[in-house]
Order: C-alpha cells, then structure tokens, then sequence
C-alpha cells in the first residue's frame, strides 16, 4: 500500500510525503487536526492540510523563533507566546533559567491535546511550573495587557485563516502596548519566495515596521515548509538583533542547539538582495 | 487535463511541478535531457529525471557559485568551467571586464544545444569570445593542466551518475595542479538534509578538506533542489573566503544581482549547527 500526504505550496507546487500511519484526525470548533507517522520526518502535525511540524526538523523552527531573541535581549524573564500550543517554543524557553513567566495563549485545546499525545518532543514542557496555559483568542488576550512583557513569540499558522488576526495592525499595536519599554516581539513572518506568500510577508512587514522602532527579517532554512525558506520577524522598542546579540553572554550558558549559533544569528538577518529590495519597498 | 513532472527527493518525499509543455526530450550518449515549460518556474531543465535548473530561481545557483569566489579573488582572469552547459555560470562571469579566458568543459554537446535553443536567458553568453567550449571529458581535460587558472568552478550535476567522477580525491588533486599558487575551486557541494544526501557531501568535503590549505561549505536557499536548502564548497590555496572578501571593491564595479551581495556572502558560511559538527566530523 503507498500513501502519501500532499500540501500544494502554489497552485502549481506539491510537496508529497509518505506516510506510514493517519495517527491522529479531528476536526476542533476552529480547523481540522491531523497527526501522520512519516519514514522522512517522523510524526506530523498538519492543520487544515498545511503542515505545521514535523520531529525532524522543527528543531530548525523552534530554535530560530525563541534564542534569537532571548540573546539579544539578556534580561527576558516574562514572556508571551501566542499560538504554539504544540509545545516547542515553550520547550525551548524553559531551558533558560531566568525565564520567570510564560503565558502561552492557545485558542484550540484540541491541538494541545493532540501534541500532549502524540508529539511528547514538543509538548514535553508543557507542564512546567512557569507555564501558564490560557485557552483564549489572543486578540482578546492581548488587549488587557499593558507593559507587562520583555519578550511576545507570535507562533502563528499563516495569515488565511483562523490566525488571519494575528497579522493585523490593530493586533501589532496591542503586542507593542503589552511590552515593557525595551521588549521584543518576534513572529513566523512566512516565507518570501512564491508571489502570494510574498505578497502576505510585505503587508505584515509593512504594519510591523510603521508600529516598531526597529524592525528585521531574519530567515531559515525549513525543508517542509514552502520554498524550504521561512523568515521570522523581529521588531524592537530598544535592541538591535545583530548589534545587542551579546554572543559571549549567550555561548557562556550551554544551551546544546542544533541549528542556532550566535554566528549563525547575525548571518540570518544577512538577506539576498530580492528580499532586501521586497522589505524596503514597504518600509518607506 | 494535468500534466505533473515529480521528481523524488528522496524515495519518501517528493516535490512535483505542473507542466504546461514538454518541449524537449532526448536520450543523449550520457543521459536523458528534458525540458518543461511550467506556471509557476517558467521553464525547467532535468537530467535523467532531476532539476538542474528552472528559469524562475536559476539565478540563486549561478549567482552564488560565480560571485563568492569572483569577489574574494580579486585578480581572477583565467577560469576553467566544468560541466555547466547550460551557460548560466559563463553568462555571470562574462560581466566581469577583467574576465580575460573561460574554458568551458562541457562532456554532453546536447546539453548546450538544447539550451541554447529553450533556455536562452541562460545561453546568451556562451558566444562571448573569451569562453572556449571543450566537448569532452572534464577528468582527462583536467590532467593536462598545469598552474593554469585563477579560478575553477565545478558545476556538476550530483554524484551519482555520470559526474560521479568529478567528486573524487584524484579530481580535486587534478584541479589543485591546474590552479595557480592563489587559485580557488569552487564546487557544487549538494544539500545537508536528507540522509543520503548528507552522506554524499561529507564524502567530498573531506577529499576536499585534505587537498587544499582552505576549504569552507556555503549554503543558499533553492526552492526547487532538495529541501530548498544547497551547499557550495570553496577551496582554495591561499584566499579566505570571508576574510579576504573584499567587499567595497566588489560593490564598486556596480553588478546588479538579485540573490548575491557582499553582506550575504558572509551570512552564506555562517553555518546550522548540525552542518559545522556534520564538516568537523570528516575535516580532520
């Protein structure tokens, strides 16, 4: 027997994995939660057919979303984390020692449920005693917090569908208002390659520039996500994420990564010239 | 109707391309040419069934294996191309003035004919009068060459198959002799992904590592090679590729690109984690 999952990254473009096993499928109150047993990748999250994670190379995602900005900014001890009810941003937060708080706001308890039974690697940390998990819209969320972080994680899905808030000036603001005067907010900011996701990375670009005092793109290579080439963004109140990464600072505290390094930090936010010539387009 | 052409990255995943047309099909002496002309990555040249280049992101390939080590030697004149026929490599490095020789050594003559009449945007310069087109075996062509070039670039397709031998230890000895006392070779080093994939690359870097005084791995983001995610080797006998890149001077003679600039070409060897334990392995 062969069967495969396909995710159309283009109307034009499959990207096919075999699959061993349909582990897991329910359709919660917001999308449709599929878990998949793959040779390639290992377990596979999937919501609403757009993969979402995979055991092999999440590591990739998740380092690059939560150390980038927790070494550049030193003192990052509360923290919200907005969508990422897998687990994995969480994991990696709570290997900081100075982490004091995380609220992590999840509107769908079914994926925090599925992970916690299927995908242990990620939702490992769920349980630890900082983490405070809120089953809530996060627009709503966010509303009633004022200066109360030093870092938010947008660990969004894509910007057609249930998340399509979280791409919003009004929401963008609201994450600047629920920071403290020298916060960072960091989210999946998709990928630049093909014309429509593109076309969504510069409008979201756009909105957190004009809301920001510093802005950056940085990227990564994700071989499961579209074009395998994803990109974060970093807004600022204060921190430069090249010139205030503290390398040393951070490389003194042995956290083993597999694919973030303090030099690897700086040349991601080395972009190629198309993309550099996307972001300023809509900068001005 | 639906025209799909797919090609295995591995044999559990799979990347697949819509086709419009199929506008080229021969069985040459070495191997099946095929060329599609497809929505969403204009038209598509394959070798017995794999992606050697489409239109749409070609440039990320023959901008990066070309411009890194053009801008780190700055004297290089006399350069010695393998493999390649396609032209996109000959077309980059013609835009240099200095640029005084280019062998092109090119084994299958209907590769260069098809190009030439389906992929003009990247044959257009083969009929420059510096480049020189050898129809022949690039491992005999080798042998006769002695302290010859300044700059040579392996441009092959992967290493199985027919180009197996142009990533072998006695290759790369051969180059070493046809390179001058500064000269760079600069290879296409595969991706770092999947399995065998990676195997196939610490194999070469370490045949590469153990022939030259320096050898670095550099990466770029290329949707339609496998997981988006290549490598590049850069050997060299005295040049080193960030330290010696002289980036005003490259910037001075005003190159329009749209993947390569001088900040990248930095980012470009700031490796994952994984990779710099996946060299270190085989480096020593």
């Amino acid at each position: 027997m062969e069967m495969w999952f396909s995710e159309f990254h283009t109307p034009d473009v499959k990207h096919s994995i075999r699959v061993n096993r349909h582990l897991y499928s329910r359709q919660s109150e917001y999308q449709r939660i599929d878990i998949f047993e793959t040779p390639e990748f290992g377990r596979v999250l999937t919501l609403d057919g757009n993969v979402m994670l995979t055991e092999r190379d999440e590591f990739i995602y998740d380092e690059m979303i939560t150390h980038v900005p927790m070494s550049v900014h030193k003192e990052a001890k509360d923290i919200l984390v907005i969508g990422a009810g897998d687990g994995g941003v969480v994991r990696e937060l709570t290997r900081y020692d100075r982490v004091r708080h995380i609220d992590l706001v999840e509107m769908d308890p079914m994926v925090v449920e599925a992970c916690r039974a299927y995908l242990p690697g990620n939702a490992c940390r769920l349980d630890d005693r900082r983490v405070h998990l809120h089953y809530e819209n996060a627009l709503r969320f966010i509303r009633r917090c004022e200066a109360k972080y030093d870092l938010i994680i947008v660990d969004s899905s894509d910007p057609f569908g249930p998340s399509e808030g979280l791409f919003t000036r009004e929401f963008y603001g609201n994450c600047y208002n629920a920071l403290k005067d020298d916060g960072i907010m960091v989210n999946q900011q998709g990928s630049p390659f093909y014309a429509e996701d593109a076309h969504a990375m510069q409008r979201s670009h756009k909105r957190i520039a004009s809301t920001f005092q510093i802005s950056r793109v940085y990227q990564a290579h994700i071989p499961t996500f579209a074009a395998g080439y994803w990109l974060f963004g970093f807004a600022s109140k204060k921190y430069h994420p090249v010139d205030d990464l503290d390398a040393e600072a951070w490389n003194a505290l042995n956290l083993r990564t597999r694919y973030y390094t303090t030099r690897l930090h700086k040349g991601a936010f080395y972009l190629p010239a198309f993309l550099e010539d996307m972001l300023k387009e809509v900068e001005d």
